[in-house]
């Protein structure tokens, strides 16, 4: 293994959280994990690959819809426990859900949507 | 347990990923863990309060330094798996190494530090 990629603190899964934020906005679009492959080809094609532990493979986000997120900047944290990937959001559309990002639900006493949905969510899932 | 709780999908340890942006820049401060008691902790107390893995205890962010989270808004995920925190970062430091935020190391190759020390990290851990 590469030792860029043996300085990632996995998991016992072999995973590692990654934090996917909007390059322009700011805005986090969604929560991922990754393994060390998934790494290595995010960081050869730019864009945003993770593994998807439902379906227990690599997951090229935007596969299917085409919402694809290129990858301007990748970091990691103190404890080389998590990851911070900055991407522009292809389609404007992060969520399986058709919404921009995934947290859409805010805490007001209970969990109340506050995100509209941009496109039909059947759609999109990938 | 309250509904709104109930709802949250605790991983197999009781946990759940947050991540913790400041509110007025957008930068992603750090990721840490929560469990119920320290949600609802958050929640009655306006202030982040995790769960050290490390520690094995509810942990109160900033409780030796005085560099506590002041919680603007608290928003989870579509699969109810991530919670997202904005805070005000008191003190300006969230990291123990003495820094602003966590995500100091970013890809270029390898992982170069980008960001400065802003305080001696022996006063800090918290």
């Amino acid at each position: 293994m590469m030792a860029w990629l043996d300085q990632v603190k996995w998991n016992s899964e072999g995973l590692v959280p990654v934090i996917t934020q909007e390059a322009s906005s700011g805005i986090v679009l969604m929560m991922a994990w990754m393994n060390s492959e998934a790494l290595q080809n995010t960081v050869d094609e730019r864009v945003a690959i993770y593994w998807s532990r439902s379906r227990a493979r690599l997951w090229r986000k935007g596969e299917t819809s085409g919402n694809t997120q290129k990858v301007k900047d990748i970091s990691i944290d103190c404890d080389g426990d998590t990851l911070l990937l900055k991407v522009e959001q292809v389609g404007g559309i992060a969520c399986h859900t058709g919404r921009h990002h995934c947290f859409f639900r805010r805490f007001e006493g209970g969990w109340s949507t506050v995100e509209p949905v941009l496109k039909d969510p059947n759609m999109l899932y990938d």
